[in-house]
């Protein structure tokens, strides 16, 4: 991204437009120069972009969490796009590609990267988030340029608003590359917000016998199982105690009530394999737990409380394993696969983008939008998409 | 399956009848006495065996390759029936039950066996297999009896024919677990016979992108891609060279004819990440190493010619493992899973079963059949069942 | 162990004396009845037993954690001892022989069993341990009768003493295993007990580049280090804050202080790879969270503080996974392998025993030194191993 | 590498001296100019060079088997030196810095980058091959410029020939890496070359049980033991039949007499867990399968014979992999750590280097002695290193 600043194209700069984040709710639009594309840069103009939850949190507070934001940025990382130029030692890419945005560069000399863990390299790059800093500027612009080789090509037929949703969709593959379940496994999501749904999806695509989605709302659930992302779903019931002991206790009633609807087939109630936690609420994370079979795995990808209370030998005595997933690892090229195909009894993607808006002018109203679960229609709310960009294109 | 020969129970033994084998294409019909099932063990009616290739060359030739027959021996080992008596210590099976049986009984006492890779285990002893001594006789027989732990309850909607499937099935899923591919990897199976098209479900069922079959009879290629056994078809050419070189020449072309089919998405034309030989032919083991992807696997299923004369370097200079697939081990309940489901994308199990004969009688003539690729009326032969059993039930 | 009972051999029994726990601190020697063994058993002499955390727990309380003990029940399940009487079946032991005991009896017959990772199979039957009724009892007894597939020969030149010990090096065989380490990775150890001892040399072993152990003793970092268990030692200063922001600063603190020395080699610094947490102690965990590299990997041995409060978040968003590690499966042959080595630089497994005490009626006073960190004379107490058995043999 | 020819930076070029291959054993000292290192380069003063097979194979036939030379190359890519320079957005290192050369760029782009095995990364450029156009030129020069990302500082310990000797360790810690065994593992390495002690050295290392080293040559076997890179010798007996199955019968007698001593403890003789198959002799490799265990794993590591007749099923059908070790990907931090330990058990490398020649007037010299088995004294002949440069720096 060094070639924005590139003195010696100075000259060559077109005027674009940016959304730039101030302050806390404080976006503003706002011209930038930007040069040609470098040597092995792409010059895409951005046609779709998700809102994501971190964003959400930049945009309300200018800060997400312990990271805060240093300098105006622009938000956006879930995005896709069309190709408007081409840098002169690209190869594989021409002018009106339609491409999808990996937006976070890695360092490329660190031991992860190297080993091609590169999700987790501590100088990544990303865009629209404060870590680093210069901050990486998110893709709520009307055109960035960004390295080719991580931008990849989207077939005729997948729309751009299906590239943006490669992003979040990289996280869902991530959890499923790292929880390697074999075909037929039991799975349960917590969590049937967009994250949790294209989890449950990956889980049902890659051979899950039984994937159990659960949400407190039984909207939420039943939309899961209507459009094919879970077979079954489970509504949580809002239930708290007063102390850890009484949570646990609910944490486990709420483990043994799943445990009863864990098998799709006619056959006996099985025990489940591996828990997707997509809240980072300490009490699913604490019934994850409970509910898992022996040797089983928990996978923890909700971003929520960083500190919490946990029944750790109820994990450890019985080889429950407790993992991680951060962001995404080389899941560009099976997501493309994944977006791609079709079916009666395939999960149905595009109903996940509930919420469109058009022109950089509208990002304050989708952020809005973004905070909500319900809309004013009582609609649920999944994913918000902004459709960006001046040329003609078909999103 | 020492009850049989239990004394102390003598005085209550039952009559049965049982197809034997007493030499090349010599079947009797003959009445064994069958005790009643010892405490942990189930006695089955059996009511469907599948007819699979180790049956056949036993029936045609009373050996399988190196391993002579020593003793009559009933055949079949792929079969599925009804508890019909169950032993004083087991809990969990009722008369009346179905059951799939997993006719090998490990020794469960070496390393391999209490590692869980029990099929490799030496001492395995494999129902209508003449390698152990005295050989543990197949299921032509009116009822067995069978330790319950080996046994498989089948839920109501599924069928005992398809409980009979879950033998080759359990080769398939065998592979799939071996194989550990991540959703979206492209696939090529070699030979479409009953375990390639399983093979081929497995790994479309399993989340790859991309599941070729291919096959030298396109009638059989057809069969699998219509019925959503596999994403696309490549019809194998019949061409043969001289020499060894002319040979490898020959494989080489067929894989690049195969890279140019190998995605299913619009998207750009990828390399194949895994091939499940299925047929033990030289040149599809031969081609397989040249179609894979560096750092890809081959995974050899089918059992053909022993000793081969392969590309080797083609392999290990690009770290393309060559692995054996041997069996199966804790498939079954994977198996039930995947035969209980059905949908307009889902693989048609059912259809693999495209000819039937009933009775202990009728064993000859299924075996005819079952040496044919095509009946007289052209059509595919893939697996022929025979059904048994006095009992009334719902096959 | 159901022999022990069997009333058709009754005629035969013979006397042998238990040292049986009647109540805490309540052990009384009693004489008790012991059939021969019967088909597929041994019939053992016990000679060694180490005695564990759990006895003493057993032994102080009547109790473990929430495990009650219910009737009468022998302690010690780290044992070895001389095959005196060999079951009509077995075949590979004759009397004589010198076996350590893998005392726990899966149930073989569930998924867990099946799939070779039998340690987490719910239907353990666990020699000293009160969660099976009736309770599977320990080894402090003149003989036991034992299931020959659950005995290991021991090679001459291996002492008794050392076969008691491959109890507790299963566990850390078995973290070994689960942590999949490559050679040259850098290893921190919290705790240096016995288990965290054996812990840090299967590292060692195993090729870890730099095995730091940690633990708030000097004598036991130093006696670790000086004994070749470790490369490197860390004393664990005694800080505690008053909340838990001020414990997870300190946790911080630490693993800071413990980064600085985690390369044994001339070149820099590295970070730490996986973390072996043998103490169970909350400030414990969360350091191991904090210390160990983006994408490592923190084992869960020591069984402590059931519920714990910790930085989930900072193992999750790095990909730090957390995983248990419950007893052992499959650990024993390569125990045999790593305790019958020897040389300057290997660990030297016999200094672990630290007292010895003879006879049954040694337990009591056995288990009191058990329950000390020093002794009188100020020498550390790592692991007590009572000598028992009338017979002859050298130890 | 492209630094080499930058224009921009021409009139800073200094004059440097080469050892280049112009044809079959016609090496000529050349001048040639080099420029400053580009921004992230480091220019280092190579000081040791160790000579590979492939290396020999250039220089007796101006090719490497199907690889062919098409311009004069330098050859020598098992090397180390001294930072003499450094490109200006370099840290982490400085002048006077000690560097072993990791000299395979890989094109960082494609998936098998992405996903950390560059060693399979299809536009590898790798120096001293002449499979990439224009040629990476060899380390037999005063200096090179080389990524910075791709050098590795070597502790003050370390010597510059240890640190030439990581590359072809490099080999053998990827074999260690694939091959995944657990501690205690009984190991078989076909050959006693360098490659071969080394992969015995890491196999030791890393915890194996036993390791046995099986040569034709006694003299290697000995040498091996003796100087701990393993724990026994197997002196491979030269009989060669007519016929493949006569082969076939000597491949699995040679197997059967290395199972005799398979274990190095006291205990039952054990079975290979895996061969590690450095010869790329089609007897050894035939040996290697017949030897290996039900389950285990054959690691293709030398390179030989490219087409092999081999008894594939007697692989397949015990599930014995089969696969490929080429070069490496992240081994050099593991690579250094090795060679900077020291013990009396532990392997000797500074033995591997056998002859040493100074100066790159001496390469062909140096050559003609890497191509002997024996030198003239009869002293082993195993890896010949060239020392080069110009600056003072203790080797």
């Amino acid at each position: 991204m060094a070639t924005e600043e590139r003195p010696d194209v100075g000259q060559n700069a077109r005027q674009i437009r940016a959304s730039v984040l101030h302050g806390a709710k404080d976006l503003r639009i706002e011209t930038r120069s930007l040069f040609p594309p470098g040597p092995t840069d792409l010059q895409i103009a951005v046609r779709a972009t998700g809102l994501c939850g971190s964003d959400l949190h930049y945009y309300r507070h200018y800060r997400n969490g312990d990271i805060i934001v240093h300098e105006p940025m622009s938000l956006g990382h879930e995005s896709a796009g069309i190709v408007v130029d081409v840098g002169s030692e690209v190869k594989n890419f021409k002018v009106g590609d339609k491409v999808a945005l990996e937006v976070g560069l890695p360092c490329e000399q660190c031991d992860r990267c190297k080993e091609g863990r590169y999700n987790i390299c501590k100088g990544m790059n990303f865009r629209s988030s404060a870590k680093a800093f210069p901050h990486a500027q998110g893709t709520l612009q009307d055109r960035i340029n960004h390295p080719a080789a991580w931008c990849h090509k989207l077939p005729d037929d997948v729309s751009l608003e299906l590239g943006a949703l490669l992003e979040p969709l990289g996280v869902a593959i991530q959890a499923s590359k790292r929880a390697q379940l074999p075909a037929g496994s039991i799975v349960l999501v917590f969590g049937a917000g967009a994250v949790g749904l294209l989890v449950a999806a990956m889980a049902k695509i890659s051979g899950a016998g039984t994937v159990i989605i659960a949400d407190i709302d039984a909207g939420r659930v039943n939309f899961a199982v209507e459009n094919k992302f879970a077979h079954r779903g489970f509504i949580v019931p809002l239930k708290r105690g007063n102390t850890i002991e009484e949570n646990l206790e609910i944490a486990k009633e709420t483990a043994a009530e799943i445990g009863k609807i864990s098998k799709v087939s006619g056959g006996p109630v099985g025990e489940v394999d591996a828990v997707f936690e997509c809240t980072g609420v300490p009490s699913c994370v604490q019934a994850s737990i409970y509910v898992t079979r022996n040797g089983g795995k928990v996978l923890l990808i909700g971003m929520g409380t960083p500190i919490q209370t946990l029944p750790i030998s109820a994990a450890a005595l019985r080889e429950v394993d407790i993992m991680g997933v951060f962001r995404y690892a080389n899941t560009y090229p099976t997501g493309v696969e994944v977006v791609s195909k079709k079916g009666p009894d395939y999960p149905d993607f595009s109903k996940l983008v509930t919420h469109r808006y058009k022109g950089l002018e509208s990002a304050e109203e989708a952020f809005d939008m973004a905070g909500k679960t319900k809309d004013d229609k009582g609609n649920l709310v999944i994913k918000v998409v902004l459709e960006t960009g001046e040329e003609k294109a078909n999103l």
